[in-house]
């Protein structure tokens, strides 16, 4: 694994943990402002931090600090932009849980790696 | 707008037209053989170019010859890993058609790119 996947793998298990203690200034913290999320709820586009913190508080209401973890997780990392796919585990404390399709794209900005696109969805029908 | 992110842009263009006219070889050529499809319709996670190809043959069946326009791009890309995400709007023929959520990650192999994950996607609910 090449030093660049690796850091990319450490920055989601940080993004999980900050959402599984909904923890929004860690959340806000591995993200740029200007971040895009296509989420499983709707809407069909979430554009910028204001309007993706709305959706997690959405999440954190309904779920309180429970499971979420990624899992079969592929990183392909260039030097400075990367992405990822793989699936997230989520549920209530204590249960299975249902999985989602998760996939999200990074950049290098001064030698931080940031999230700007997240997309969650499960198949329709 | 940088060369990386032209060729990119040009590229899923290639796919989208491809993807119009149901032509796999020019689907197939800006594929790697292993891209990860997590798909609209179940299941999943679909793994490889044969069940890839599978999946838009029900598509083709379904829709025949039709709306398939990549709209409201954005384009990420460095050297050799770049990613996307946009709607994708489709529909049968003359019609206005429905709209979906497009993810797709690139890796530039061997001086050409090539797409390795895509992810389309409707809100639940």
């Amino acid at each position: 694994m090449d030093e660049n996947e690796y850091v990319v793998r450490g920055l989601l298990e940080t993004w999980a943990r900050a959402v599984r203690k909904a923890d929004v200034d860690a959340v806000m913290a591995v993200h740029t402002v200007d971040v895009v999320l296509f989420d499983v709820p709707p809407p069909m586009t979430v554009t910028g931090m204001d309007a993706y913190l709305d959706q997690w508080r959405l999440f954190w209401d309904a779920q309180g600090e429970g499971v979420f973890d990624v899992s079969d997780l592929t990183v392909v990392a260039g030097d400075d932009v990367a992405y990822a796919h793989g699936l997230l585990r989520i549920g209530a404390a204590g249960t299975e849980g249902f999985r989602v399709r998760l996939t999200v794209g990074l950049r290098r900005v001064e030698e931080r790696w940031l999230i700007t696109h997240e997309h969650h969805s499960l198949p329709a029908g």
